[in-house]
Order: structure tokens, then C-alpha cells, then sequence
């Protein structure tokens, strides 16, 4: 039941969606016990069917009570609110307490404000896959992919190794860094990316609106670009909104871009319309090189 | 040799990449004779030796003077000045000119410039690959795909026909539409994509300049977003700078349509921002089903 000194006695998951079932699946063997806690009977009844978890309920406070570990796999503002109400008061001293969710300064603030004795730290792993629900759960999800880990004020030294040793224990890889810094790479690498995806099919729609050979002859080059905007919308909305400050930096700057571009377009200057294209091939060719056959998502 | 009553004497194809060498192939058994024209010699000594073309030249005269097809398979900007200089007057009266490139106004109007008897018609066919070059040629490439045929002043009644036949030969989907349709289309569809990509990577590694985690974490949404930036970027600054005026008025709507996200977002009216998000991940949906899982490119 243990490895690598990383043992659970009671293990609780708090939604059981894609992530939370397939962190279940991933610490099996280094739990005695684990609970889920899900508002849906049909999730809970699956997850237990499955062996996902030992047993369900849909009361948070039983669920976690005799916890050792509890992991949030809820969206982010669900996690915000369970963490201002209630949670803090069902948990026993010195449960470790961690997210995965994909925006980090609000939880952040909000497992700072827990009371003191519960191990809070906040989580993102950087994985997922095109199917959502819990019987897409998958023990192997997190192998190999960064794990992002967020320190807070209920976050002791010893804290850290536990999460450490959960990171491990599902053999990601763990990268410790603040919540700000967290929030400004993905609203970088994924919210606007998303948004542009979003604004360019929404361009794209209005224009396939006054052409029907629009979408006819719309290619890989599209498939690719709109992919994005495929995304569940509640969870997309969720995860944006809790990142409204590092998104309008980030769109500000990406309009710089655009503008420079369309301006040697426009004034017909190759040679510098050229030039400012190399370096952006490079660097996706490199990025590609070194980290791009590696994620899911 | 012949098929559906397609047939070609000479066929001359002039240019020998991707394009070019896989239209040789797909013609291969409509024409009696095929010539090849390339600057380069390995590529044509390749050509020959691989059967692509009977024989080749680096003599545009020679090499068109008695074919009675003639597809013009070089980039934009050559096709255009490749009419206007001289290939007019190399041509015999009657040859079908057919050219694959991926804007078509100006290489409209300039065959329409052509000698009175040349049966002048642009095409482009919406297809590709990653890899590019004479090596690279598939004799497949054009099958199922549409290709976009777009009328000139030379084109007479029986231009058409024989262009359809052409396209039917290579079991392409012939599209007929004007230039300046099929030049507003490929700027919606491609070249908006390629360059909010570009615009995209270029504010990514901005951010990755100063911090490192941002390649370390960017994912599979940034490696989909980022694709198009891989692209040949003199044949895409050939493309985009022979459509600016189609690509200009994109962008401007595109922006609109960011400037709307923003808003809502930045507003936090998350109510407006699903109800924004629904019809993009509709439309998107929508394209995938039904034309989504056939193009390459």
C-alpha cells in the first residue's frame, strides 16, 4: 500500500469528473481508503461500480471528515466557495488539502483565510483529453505532465513534501510557483489562445453567414485554429473569468503583435514582414523540438 | 490514355514542387507526353528519374511552345510576372493555362492580358502537405479535395470544359467563383488563421523571454494554435501579400469580434460571455461534422 514513504489513509476526492476520477485511479495503491464526494448519484454509483472510489456520498462534510488527504477536482469557482463557507470547518488538523484547478490567485487567497492546521497548497496539472466525465477517468492522466504547485499561507515545509509526494506518487512532475506567476503563463499558453480561437471562428462564422463556400473550402489550417473553441463552454468561462487581470494584459500585447504584422503587410515590406516571421517559425520550431510531442491537451 | 474523353497531347507542367510533380502524377495517364520546367536541376533530374515528367527543361519557351496544357504550378508573385513578361507569346493558340495558386486576383487580371487565343483559367486547389518539394509529389493529393476554378477574360466556353476535365481527371471537386470570392474565402479561412497564429506565437515568446515555465508548459491548445506559424514563410508572405486588401478588412472584423469577448469578459458578465461562446462552439461543431475530418492542410 505504500511507495516511496508516500501513504494515504483516507483519501478524499471532491468531484468526480475526468481530473478528480482519474487522481483516484492514479493513488489506488497508495491509499487505504478512498472517498468521493459528488452532487450526481449516476457519478457516484459509476465510481463506485468502477472501483474508482471505495465509497460516495454527496455530503462534503462526512465525505471529508475522517480524511487524511482531500483533493478539490471542482472548477474554479466552485473550489472558491467551498473554501470561504464551510470546508475549513469539516476538515481534522493536518489534512492535506489540495486543488487542481486551472486558475490559482483566488483559491490561492482563499486556502489562506483557512484555519490554521489545515495543510492547504494549490495544484494545477497541465493534462486532460477531448473527453470529460468520470468514465473517461484514467490512472495514467498525469504520467510525465507538469504539475504545478501553489504555496499558500496554510502551507507549512511539511505541507510541500506531502504534495510532493503526491505529485510523485501519480508520476508527474512537479513545478513550484507562485499563484500570479501561474495565472500570467496560462492565461499566455492557453486563455488566449482560446479567446483568439473563439474570435476568429466567431469572424469566420459571420463571414461563412454571407458565403456558404466558406466552410466548404475552410481546411486543416482552420481545424487547427478553431479546435479551441470546441472546449466546454462552462468550464472555459469559469477558468477566463478567475483570470480577467493577466488575460488583458496578455490581449493587449497580442494586439501590439497583430498590428506590427498587418502594418508590413500593408506597406507591402517583405523584407520586414519576412523578418519578423523567422523568429516566430524558430520559436515555435523549437518549442515543438523540445517539449511539443509531449501533451495531451 | 484517355478517360472520360480528358486527353492531353503535351502536357507542360512549370514548376516542380509539392503542387506541381503530384498534378504530373495525377495526369499521368491522360497525357501522352509530360515536360516538366524547373530552374533547378536536381529537381528536375529527380523528376525524370522518378518518372514524374518524361523529360524537363529550364527553358520556359521550350518547354510550353507545343503543349497544348500548360499548368502553371510557381508562387503568386512568379505566376503574375511569368504573364506578364513573356509566356504570352511562347504559346501556341488554343493551350489550356491553368495555374494553382493560392490567391487569384492579380494572376486574374494578368490573364486576362494574355494573347487573344490562349484559353486562360486560375485554379487553386485547397490542398497540401507538411512537407513540401518535388519529393514530396503524391499522385492522391488533389483526389476529393475542391478546387477552386476562377473565370478570366481568356476563358471561353470551351476553356471551362476543358478546365472541369481537368479537375475530374485528378478527382478534385471543381468550385467555380470569381477572384475576388475566392480571394475574401482563402483570406477568411487561411490567411486571418496563419496570421493571428504568427501574431499568437510572437506574444508567447515574448513571455517566454522573461519566463522560462512558458515553454514548459504550453500544451496541446498552443501546439494547434502555433502550426500555422511552421509554414514556408516565403511562400505564406507571397500569399499574404498578394491579398492584403481582403485580409485588411478580416482583421478589422476579427478584432471587433475580440473586442466583444473582452468586453464581456473584462466586464465579468459571465451570462453574455456563454451565450457569445455557444454559437462560436456551434458553428465550429457544426464545420467539423461535416467537412472538418477531410482536409490535410
Amino acid at each position: 500500500m505504500t511507495s516511496g514513504g508516500f501513504h494515504i489513509r483516507q483519501l478524499t476526492v471532491v468531484g468526480l469528473g475526468l481530473m478528480g476520477g482519474s487522481m483516484a485511479l492514479a493513488l489506488r495503491d497508495y491509499a487505504d481508503n478512498i472517498c468521493g464526494v459528488d452532487p450526481s448519484s449516476s457519478t457516484r454509483c459509476y465510481a463506485v461500480e468502477n472501483g474508482i472510489v471505495d465509497h460516495a456520498t454527496d455530503d462534503l462534510k462526512e465525505g471529508v471528515a475522517e480524511a487524511d488527504v482531500v483533493i478539490l477536482a471542482a472548477p474554479v469557482r466552485v473550489v472558491v466557495e467551498m473554501l470561504g463557507r464551510r470546508i475549513g470547518s469539516y476538515l481534522r488538523s493536518n489534512t492535506l488539502l489540495i486543488d487542481l484547478g486551472s486558475t490559482k490567485r483566488d483559491i490561492i487567497d482563499a486556502m489562506g483565510r483557512l484555519p490554521i492546521g489545515v495543510q492547504a497548497i494549490g495544484g494545477h496539472p497541465m493534462t486532460g483529453k477531448e473527453r470529460s466525465g468520470v468514465e473517461a477517468s484514467d490512472a495514467n492522466l498525469y504520467e510525465g505532465r507538469p504539475f504545478v504547485l501553489c504555496e499558500t499561507r496554510r502551507a507549512t515545509p511539511a505541507t510541500r513534501l506531502r504534495a510532493l509526494g503526491l505529485v510523485n506518487a501519480i508520476r508527474a512532475l512537479p513545478i513550484e510557483m507562485d499563484a500570479e506567476r501561474h495565472d500570467r503563463v496560462v492565461a499566455t499558453i492557453s486563455h488566449l489562445p482560446y479567446l483568439l480561437s473563439a474570435a476568429m471562428v466567431a469572424t469566420v462564422a459571420e463571414e461563412a453567414d454571407k458565403d456558404d463556400a466558406v466552410w466548404q473550402l475552410a481546411s486543416g489550417g482552420f481545424r487547427d485554429m478553431s479546435r479551441l473553441t470546441g472546449s466546454n463552454i462552462q468550464m472555459m468561462s469559469d477558468i477566463v473569468s478567475t483570470n480577467t487581470q493577466a488575460i488583458a494584459v496578455l490581449l493587449a500585447q497580442f494586439r501590439m503583435q497583430l498590428a506590427l504584422l498587418e502594418k508590413m503587410l500593408i506597406g507591402r515590406d517583405d523584407k520586414e514582414l519576412a523578418d519578423a516571421l523567422h523568429p516566430v517559425r524558430e520559436a515555435r520550431l523549437h518549442w515543438f523540438d523540445n517539449y511539443g510531442g509531449k501533451g495531451n491537451l
